[in-house]
C-alpha cells in the first residue's frame, strides 16, 4: 500500500478520496488555493499544502505545482478526483515520470479513450455497438452516401468538437448539402479542422452509463447501470439506479459491452462506459477515464466503495470481489446540490452558509464540502454536495427522498434543492419514462 | 392510513418517527416540554404541541396529557419511541381506550412480556431455552435441590427484583444456603415481596438479540440479530450485527426460536428477543416490545425501515416482506453518542454544541438530535446521537467507524467519540470475542 497519498483536487469529492484513505490506513495529503484555507477536505486530510492563487489555472490545473507538492510532502501517489486535472494524459504521465503512482489508468489508455474517434474504433473493435456513422466525411457527396445507409435524420459533427458545440441535424438530403458546407466552415474556424463525421440522430435518447472497474492484474468487472438522462445544458441533475428504462436482457448486454470494452482497451482502474439508448438497442458514445460525480448511487446498491477500490487497483491489489459476487441490492437516487438559484436561471449563489442542518436517518448518504459557517468561493463548479438515498425498492426510494431534500436546512446561500423537490413531483420522473431533452423541455415550460 | 401520527418522546428517536412518518406521506406530531422547544424532533415535525414543564415526569412520562394532545393536534395513532412510555402497559391501555391507535404491541402482550416469570413460562411453552433455573423457590432447601439439578454456580434472584438489585451468586451448597437466607430478607425489605429463584450462574455470557416483526394478520419473522456484550453498567455501548460470537446454526436456531416466542405471545409489531450466549447455548432472558436504540443496525443489513414497518403494521397492513426476502449483506455497528465525559466516570456533560461537523460518505447514518447552536438540556438522558456504520466486511466497517468517529467534529461538549475510538483499538473488539463484564473489566484497568 501506498506511503501517502496527494488528493489532486478540491470540495467534495476531495473530502470523499481523504475518507477512502484513511479507512485504507493511508495518509492523505490536501492541496487548496488561497480561496480553501478553510475547505472541510482540508480540515480532514491528515496534512495540507498551499498550491496558488483562487484561478483554478495557477492553483488545482498547474500539474507541476501539484506534482512538486507531491514530492515535498513525500506521497508516492496521487488521486486526481474528477474534473481539473483527472482525464488529463499528460497530467498522468507527468505523475508517472515523477515516480509517483497516478491513480487511474494509464495515460495511454486516457488518450486513446479521449479522442473520440479512436474510441469508436476501438467499440466496434470490442463488438461494441457504437450509434450508426462514418468515421470521417470529407465531402457533401460521401455525407449524402452516409446519410442514405444510416437514415435520415442525421447529425453533422466536427471531429475536434465537443460538449455539443459545432452539432447540426440535418432531416433529408438538401438540409445535409447545406450543413455540411456551414458546418466544416464553422469547424475550420472554432477548432482549426475542418474534419466533420455523420451519426444517426437519435430523437429522445436516454443517457444510461456502466460503471466498470479492472484491476492491473487483468482483471475487470462491471457495477452495473446508472441512469443519467435528467440533465440540464448536457450537466446531470440526478442520477439514479437501476435504470426505470432498461430491461433485464438490455442490461446485461450493455454490462457486458462495457467490459468487453474495458478488455479491449487494456484498462486499469475505476472507468465508466456511456450509452445513449433508444427501446432496447444502446450505442456506445464514451468512455470516461476517471470517478464520477455519480459513484456513489453505485456504491449505495453494490456496497463496494469505489475509490477504496481505486487505489487498491493502483497499488498492485486484485478486485476485492468477483463479478458473480457483487450485490445489486435496491433503488438508489443522487441529487446535486448546487449553490445556484433555480428560481434565477440558475445563477451561481456563493457566499456563506449561516446555518446547516444535514438530513440523516435510515437510507441517507451525504457528500458533502459544507459546515456551517462555510463560505463558498465563487472561483470553482457550483455544486457543493450530493445527497444520496437507498431503499429498497423506487417508491420508497422517492419518497425518502422527498422526506430528506426537506429536512436539508441550509441557510444563506441558493441551492437546487428547490428543483429537485419539484422533480420529485413529477408525473414523468415518477413514471420513469424521460429522456437526455425531458428536463430542458419541463424547464422551458 | 393514519391521518396524523403523534409522537410521544424527545430527542433521536422522535426525529426517527417523525422521518418514518414523513416518509409515509402522514403528517408527524410533536411533544415537547418546556425545556425542548427548540429541539430538532420540533423542527422537522409537521406540528408540535407543548405537553409541560421540563420534569420527565410532569410531560413526557404524562400519559394523559399526551393523549390530550394527540387528541387535540387530530391524531389518530401515537407512537411511543423507546423509554417513557413505551412499554407501559396501561399508557398502551389508555391509549386505545381513547379511541386511538398505539403503535406497538397490544397492552396484554405488553404486560405479560413485561412480568420475567410469566415470559419465561411462556418462552417454555414455545421451547424456547431459558437459563436452567427454578420458577420459585420456597426454603433453602428447596434451592439446594434445584442447585444440584442444574448444577453450580448459581444465581440468587428476587422475583420481583430487576436491574440487577439484589443478585447473588453462590458456588456450593454452603454458600447457598447463607444467600437465601439473606437474599430473602433483603428482597423482602426492598420489593415487599421475599420470593426468590435460582438460575443458572454464567461466567461470561455474550448477549444477542433478535429483531422480530410481526403483522397483525398473524405473519411473523424475524430480522436477524444483533451482537449487545459491550455494555456498561448494563447499558449497551456498542452494538453490531452479525453477531462476531455465533456460528450459522446457532443464529439459525436462536432466530427461529425468537419467532416461536413471538407467536405462542400472539406478538403483533415490532419487537426484540433478548438472549444470553455461552458457546452454543443460548437462553431466553426477555422481549422488549419496542423499538431498540439499536434497530439501525438491522436496517443497515436487511434495508428494511423497521419504524415505517411498525406504523404500517398498526395501521393494520401485512409484513411488507416474507422471511426469505429478507436480505441480510455486510456488517453493521452502532456506537451510541453520549453527552458524558469518558474521562471523569461518564459525569453527564449537557451545554451548548458550539461546532458540529457531521461525518458522511459511503457507509455512515447518523441518527442525532443536535445541530450547531443547540443546547443539550440536563434534564433527560445522555445519549443525544448514534453514528452507524456498514461495509461488506467487519474489518471494514471496523476501518470505516475509525475514520467517520475521527471525523465527528463536536465542540462545547464532552462525548463518548473518544471511548469508542479506543474501543476499535481494543484486541477483544477486534476479534469480535468479548463479552457483556468484559467492558467493565477495561475499564478498572
Amino acid at each position: 500500500m501506498f506511503e501517502k497519498v496527494l488528493v489532486a483536487n478540491r470540495g467534495e469529492i476531495a473530502l470523499r478520496v481523504v475518507r477512502a484513505c484513511q479507512e485504507l490506513g493511508v495518509p492523505a495529503v490536501a492541496v487548496y488555493s488561497d480561496a480553501d484555507e478553510s475547505a472541510l477536505h482540508v480540515r480532514h486530510a491528515d496534512e495540507s499544502v498551499n498550491i496558488g492563487p483562487p484561478a483554478a489555472g495557477k492553483s488545482y490545473l498547474n500539474a507541476g505545482g501539484i506534482i512538486e507538492a507531491a514530492k515535498e510532502a513525500g506521497a508516492d501517489a496521487v488521486h486526481p478526483g474528477y474534473g481539473f486535472l483527472a482525464e488529463n494524459a499528460a497530467f498522468a504521465k507527468a505523475v508517472t515520470d515523477a515516480g509517483l503512482k497516478f491513480i487511474g489508468p494509464s495515460a495511454e489508455a486516457i488518450e486513446k479513450l479521449g479522442d473520440k474517434s479512436a474510441a469508436r474504433r476501438l467499440a466496434r473493435e470490442a463488438d461494441v455497438p457504437v450509434v450508426p456513422g462514418s468515421e470521417n466525411v470529407s465531402s457533401a457527396d460521401e455525407a449524402v452516401d452516409t446519410a442514405e445507409e444510416i437514415g435520415y435524420p442525421v447529425m453533422i459533427k466536427a471531429a475536434a468538437g465537443g460538449g455539443g458545440r459545432g452539432i447540426r441535424v440535418a432531416e433529408n438530403e438538401e438540409e445535409l448539402r447545406e450543413s455540411v458546407q456551414a458546418a466544416k466552415r464553422e469547424a475550420q474556424s472554432a477548432f482549426g479542422d475542418g474534419t466533420l463525421y455523420l451519426e444517426k440522430f437519435l430523437a429522445g435518447p436516454r443517457h444510461v452509463e456502466v460503471q466498470v472497474m479492472a484491476d492491473e492484474r487483468g482483471n475487470a468487472i462491471h457495477l452495473y447501470e446508472r441512469e443519467c438522462s435528467m440533465q440540464r445544458r448536457r450537466q446531470k441533475v440526478l442520477e439514479e439506479s437501476p435504470s426505470p428504462g432498461i430491461s433485464r436482457e438490455v442490461r446485461e448486454k450493455m454490462c457486458e459491452a462495457a467490459v468487453r470494452l474495458a478488455r479491449e482497451a487494456d484498462y486499469a482502474n475505476a472507468g465508466t462506459v456511456e450509452f445513449l439508448v433508444e427501446g432496447d438497442d444502446f450505442y456506445f458514445i464514451e468512455m470516461n477515464t476517471r470517478i464520477q460525480v455519480e459513484h456513489p448511487v453505485t456504491e449505495m446498491l453494490t456496497g463496494v466503495d469505489l475509490v477504496k477500490e481505486q487505489i487498491l487497483a493502483a497499488s498492485g491489489e486484485p478486485l476485492s470481489l468477483k463479478q458473480e459476487d457483487v450485490p445489486f441490492v435496491g433503488h438508489s437516487i443522487e441529487f446535486r446540490i448546487n449553490a445556484e438559484d433555480p428560481e434565477n436561471d440558475f445563477m451561481p449563489s456563493p457566499g456563506e452558509v449561516t446555518f446547516l442542518d444535514v438530513p440523516g436517518g435510515p437510507g441517507v448518504r451525504v457528500d458533502s464540502a459544507m459546515y456551517q459557517g462555510y463560505k463558498i468561493p465563487p472561483f470553482y463548479d457550483s455544486m457543493v454536495g450530493k445527497l444520496i438515498v437507498w431503499a429498497l425498492t423506487r417508491d420508497e426510494a422517492i419518497s425518502r427522498a422527498r422526506r430528506a431534500l426537506r429536512e436539508y436546512r441550509l441557510e444563506g446561500i441558493k441551492t437546487t434543492i428547490s428543483l429537485h423537490l419539484r422533480l420529485l413531483e413529477d408525473k414523468a420522473f415518477r413514471s420513469g419514462d424521460y429522456h437526455t431533452g425531458y428536463l430542458e423541455e419541463l424547464l422551458d415550460e
